[in-house]
Order: C-alpha cells, then sequence, then structure tokens
C-alpha cells in the first residue's frame, strides 16, 4: 500500500462524519459531482413514495391542509435556515434559481429608491454563473438601471451613490474561489446599496453566516450540497427587517396577505411569505424537505473542516500523483479563499473527464478546459480522494493517442 | 332505484369514456374537485419511483443526458399541445402559472412596441383568478404600462390604439363560464394588441383550438384537467410565428442558445426553448410526464361531449332533489358558455362543503358564498354526479341547525 493509500485510510479512521455516509445511496463509484447534482438520500423514496400514493392519491385535495402542502415553502425554509447562519422566518423554498435571482435584485433596486444618491446602477459578478448576469441584465432593463460587470475584487472600488444593488456569488462556480461575503457585504452597505448573495455553491459545504454578517438577500438552489434532488426549488431569504420592504416583482397569489380571500387589489403578506409566487411544487419540494433530514446533528462547522481536509488532501494527491505540468490548480490554495471544489486546467479536459468518469470517478466539465470536483463532506471520503487522484495521474499517464 | 339513478347506469353504460376510470387511482368518494387537483394516474408512483431511485439514485448527473432530464421542458410541452390545439415546438412546461403569466404579458407588451399607436395599456380579465391580474399589474409596472380591468364582455369596446397586450381567462374559476376564444382573439388582433389567455381551467377539459385560432400566448397549469400532481409545473405556448420576437422577462440560462456555452452574454435559443428559466424541476415534470399518458387514445371532442352531458345531468338533478330556493346556479346553462364545472351560490356554503365532504363527495368551497364542482371526464361518471347532487339535497334538507 502506498503512503497516500495508508494517511487515507487514517484520515477516514478519524473521521467524524465518516457515518453520514450510510445516509446516501451509493455504490462503487467515486463521486464527485455533488456541487452539481447530490446523491440521494436513502430515505428520500420512501417519503416521496408517501406523497404520491396516500397524500396525492389518497387524501387529494386534503393534503394541502392535512399534509401541510401549503406550509411547506417556509417550513423547508426553516430547516434550510441553520445551514446558512439564518434565524427562523426568512427563508422560503420556491421556484429556480434564476426567478430568486430576479425577485431579490430588482427587490434590491426598489429598496435602494428611498436611499440618498442616484441609485441607478447594478453591480454584477463579472465571473458569476452566466444566469445570475442574463437576469441581472434583465432585472436592470426593467427597473431603469444600468448593469455594471465587475470581479468581486473590484466591488469596493466601483461601489458609489450610484450604486443600487450588487450580485455576487459566495463560490466561483469554474474556480471554486471563495469570495469575502463580511467584507464585500460590508462595503456595499457603507456606500448605501442592497447586496444580493447567491449561495448555490456554498450553502451545506461551510458556514454563510447571513445574519451575523448582515446579508440583505440571498438565493440558492437546494441540489447540490443540499441533495434535494433533481431541478429541486430553491430559496431566498430576506432579512427580517427589510422584510416589510421587500417588494416583489413577481407578486402571485401565494405571497398575498389571504391568498384564500381572492382579492383583486393586491396585499402582501408578512415574513418569509412574501417571496412566494405560485402554486408550490409539493413533489419536488417534499422530496427536497426529506433530504433536509441528512443534517440532523450535523454542525456546518464540521463539514467545512472536513471539506477543506478534502480538498487539502487532493491537491497533495494529485501533486504526488499527476505528471508535472498535465494540470495547473485554478482554485486558491487559502483555506479562507477555498469553496468545496477543486478545478483544474488541463488539455483536452473534455475527454480526459470522459475517461475518468469511464473508470468510476464522476467529476464534470466546464468548458473549455476545467475538470472540476465537488467534494461533499457528508459522503465522500479520503480514500476516494486518494483513487480519484490516482485515476487522474493513470489517465494523464496514458495519454490521449 | 329513483328514476335518476337508472337514467345514470344508462348513461354510464353507454359512456364511452367510462373505461379511463381505471386508469386513475380512486375510492369511493365522489370526487368533484378534480378541477382543483386532480387525481392520480394509477402508473405515476411507479414511474416516480423509477426517477427518485434509478435515474437519480444511480445515473445520478448522468440522468440530464441518458435519462432525457435536460430536453423534458420540451417534450412535455408537445405531450399537451395536442391537448390544447398546438403543433409541435410551441409549448415548453417549467414554472408556476404565475411566472409564466408575467413571462407573457411582458414579451406581449414588448411585441406590441413596434406596433403604431401608443400601446401603453394591458387589459385584463376584472373577473380573474387574482395572480393573474397581480402579475398583469406588475408587467404593467415594469413595462411603463397602464393596468386597465375589464370583464370579458367589456373588451371589445376597451380594445384601441392604446392597447398593447390583453390578458384572459378561457374559463372563470368561480362561475364555471367559458369564454368567447376565437372571438375576443379575433377582435384583440383587429385593434393591432396582442392576447394572452390562461387555459387554467380549461385545458384536458374542452378543446381549445390555440393554433386554429391564432392564439399569441398561452399559459395554464398542469394540475387539474391534466392530472400532474401537487403543485405540477405549468406551461407556455408561444405561436410558432412570434417566438423570434419573444423577448423573456426571465431570460435564464436554460433559455440560452448554448446553454452550456456559459457566455457572459445572453444569446435566447430558438423555438419554444425559450421560454425557459432556470434548472427544471424534474421530479414534478417527469411525473406530469408520466400522467399524460392517460390522454393516449383519447380525444379531446370526446371528453368535451361528456363533460357537458356531466354537467347537464348535474344540473337536472340538483333541480330535483335540492329544495327550492336554496341554491342558485351561477354557471351558464347554453353550452357554448360552459366550462367543465357548476358553482352553486349557497347561504352557509362554507358549511354546507364540509357536510358534503364528510359524506364522500368532494368539492370546494370558494368565498364568500360559493359551491364548486368539477367534473374530469376521464374520471367522473354520471352515477357519481346522482349521488353528488343526492347528497347535496339531503344536506339541505336537513338544515344546519
Amino acid at each position: 500500500m502506498s503512503e497516500l493509500m495508508s494517511t487515507a485510510q487514517e484520515l477516514d479512521a478519524a473521521d467524524p462524519l465518516a457515518g453520514t455516509r450510510d445516509r446516501f445511496v451509493l455504490d462503487d463509484v467515486v463521486y464527485l459531482d455533488g456541487n452539481s447534482l447530490g446523491a440521494l438520500p436513502a430515505h428520500v423514496p420512501g417519503r416521496v413514495e408517501d406523497v404520491v400514493r396516500r397524500q396525492w392519491g389518497e387524501l387529494r385535495i386534503r393534503s394541502w391542509e392535512e399534509s401541510g402542502w401549503w406550509t411547506a415553502p417556509e417550513r423547508t425554509g426553516d430547516r434550510i435556515a441553520p445551514l446558512i447562519g439564518a434565524a427562523p422566518g426568512q427563508v422560503v423554498v420556491g421556484d429556480s434559481t434564476s426567478v430568486n435571482v430576479f425577485k431579490a435584485v430588482v427587490a434590491a433596486v426598489r429598496m435602494a429608491e428611498g436611499r440618498p444618491g442616484r441609485r441607478d446602477e447594478i453591480l454584477v459578478d463579472a465571473t458569476t454563473f452566466p444566469t445570475d448576469g442574463y437576469i441581472a441584465g434583465s432585472a436592470a432593463r426593467m427597473t431603469g438601471c444600468a448593469l455594471r460587470p465587475v470581479t468581486p475584487a473590484e466591488v469596493p472600488a466601483a461601489l458609489g451613490e450610484r450604486t443600487a444593488a450588487v450580485l455576487l456569488n459566495h463560490v466561483d462556480y469554474r474556480t471554486g474561489r471563495l469570495h469575502d461575503l463580511p467584507g464585500l457585504t460590508a462595503a456595499v452597505h457603507a456606500a448605501g446599496a442592497y447586496v444580493v448573495w447567491d449561495l448555490c455553491h456554498s450553502a451545506g459545504a461551510l458556514p454563510v453566516g447571513l445574519d451575523e454578517h448582515g446579508v440583505d438577500l440571498a438565493v440558492g438552489c437546494t441540489y447540490k450540497y443540499l441533495n434535494g434532488g433533481p431541478g429541486s426549488p430553491a430559496y431566498l431569504y430576506v432579512r427580517r427587517e427589510l422584510q416589510p420592504r421587500f417588494d416583489s416583482p413577481l407578486p402571485g397569489w401565494n405571497s398575498h396577505a389571504e391568498p384564500f380571500g381572492m382579492a383583486s387589489a393586491y396585499a402582501p403578506a408578512a415574513g418569509a411569505a412574501r417571496g412566494r409566487v405560485g402554486t408550490p411544487d409539493i413533489l419536488s419540494l417534499l422530496a427536497l424537505e426529506a433530504a433536509l433530514e441528512v443534517w440532523d446533528g450535523v454542525s456546518i462547522e464540521a463539514v467545512r473542516a472536513k471539506s477543506l481536509a478534502l480538498t487539502d488532501f487532493f491537491l497533495r494527491c494529485v501533486g504526488e500523483y499527476v505528471p508535472e505540468g498535465r494540470v495547473e490548480n485554478l482554485t486558491p490554495v487559502a483555506h479562507a479563499e477555498r469553496g468545496s471544489q477543486v478545478a483544474l486546467r488541463c488539455d483536452a479536459a473534455d475527454e480526459v473527464m470522459k475517461r475518468l468518469i469511464a473508470r468510476g470517478v464522476v467529476g464534470d466539465f466546464r468548458a473549455p478546459d476545467v475538470l472540476r470536483f465537488g467534494f461533499t463532506p457528508l459522503y465522500v471520503g479520503f480514500a476516494d480522494v486518494e483513487r480519484a487522484a490516482r485515476v487522474l495521474g493513470e489517465v494523464l499517464e496514458e495519454g490521449l493517442g
């Protein structure tokens, strides 16, 4: 056995989160794509079956009350809340991340309208996952703002009395770089503007501290580190003191103060429900609610500690196994700047990833030349990490001839 | 046996759609709330289980290609298309009805911008299900238009060179009145404006004829007569020749011409995919796709014929069984003006509906005083109808003391 293999064994033996792997359906594949689609929690199929056969099939319409369907968006939001550092009553689940970005950015611009200054510019992370930029562009167009793409590092200098809202990603989807949420939030506030954080690549992988850092609004998906299932609904966080001023561009009947009053005039609900729109997607939502039970008894701090240990160990193994000069690490080495993934630039990355997958190591390819590996501490172990790096080394040794 | 009971038996015996009832999970309840939540198709639980256990649990990320997840929004749209009179390639499934109303109304206003006239007014059905009015209000606010609520009957007189878009319901959710889609569409077009039809209460219950009548845009939910499950995703129809001009206010990455190109500049996809936004909600979407198989071999014309026979028979039974003056029928008697539900005004309607439900007849209550009964021809029979009216008569005979 190699030194790295025995180190992996020791690390796995000492891992306080080793036991949570049994909460998931896994096989002998090394699954390093949980940052794209989280693995299936073992108890979810039975819960979904109950929702379909009994709640829908037998109780039918009565389930809106009796099975708690109507309140599931807020209830599920409150289950996510502790994972992102939010007190109850501030998170609501529903719609896609893109739709929630639209709600949040438009609402932020409207909040800024009362502030001194011109407040006619939206800053958006130029390195963002594209949908955030596209949606921010639409929000800008529809609120009469200019859209200005800047890198997160350029944000402090770009802020000013024109800034209405700033949309930032907590972790860069491509490089895995973790941005300075507390510092950037404080800078945005000092300029009199509002910040919207996209937590897609951080929630469930590391502490976010929304309340602690005074974040205004946040959105995120639930199918990555939260394991909610393919396309499971996203969430929206609105800081409690801003909720009365949250003026939604999508004021559907579910966000009405009296949704069953069927009034022709709109009056927004209090609290997190104000972020709802239409009828919630119950099958996906209750699958997510069930999936969140894998977090019972797990602290996000322990998850973060293991995540850093996994990515540290992966980088060490890559250094040992991969021939010199064949990959370039794009992910920051400093812990404070690293999310829960490692991105390696590599020639013919698309083909290399196909070969890795054929050998049971699943990551993903991001154009034009990036191998992306995500590390979900709840079910990825150190032996998985060693094997992934070893197989990568083998594939690159062999060449692609 | 009473005369109505034997008539019901004869009608059931002669019903060409009697066999489709076996495609659903039903019990001895008379379920007249399929216009709120359709019953569970019998094969759906097994299909959902496969999606969860195998597609998500075993194939995981590979299912986006191998299980056809990525193309499910258009594929499922094409299954709905024939039910609403649309050729393939014009319907896409995703998001809630409210979100689709927003896309459609904003897009209609933007299409109208190129037309002669001021085009700064949106007409909205004043009797609409509230969410359409709230969302149209937001669309008006964000496009600089005025919002003008009018009844469908007032629409022709209200149309003019200021009209940009008109949002109408095909069937009134409260009274069950069917509006004149061909005539109103022609009137809107004659005024140079665009029309958006909400098909929530007509799709799956009667022929719609979107292509035939030249409708511009349409939206609808899938959990009523389409039996897609609680909160299953809605759909958006954009007439083929208007697709190149469909300018979405929610241009998420799923609507990009090259969604995996990860370009920072937005370029819209061609065709129905342009109406997509974020990652599709796979569990709910594939449950809906499976549910649509109950339509195999069923013509919407046969469904309409049975629907009218059911509601005719219900009104006749109510006339026989219910004490004079205790209910007032709000639903048009003329076939051309009737959807697939009957609404009865009734004192203490809320309490009356509770008693009906306690006796196994499930309809719903709509504030302030309406008993609403929906008739889904695929699984409601004439004996059900007779029993529902008879139980209503008994409840009202007894009084509410």
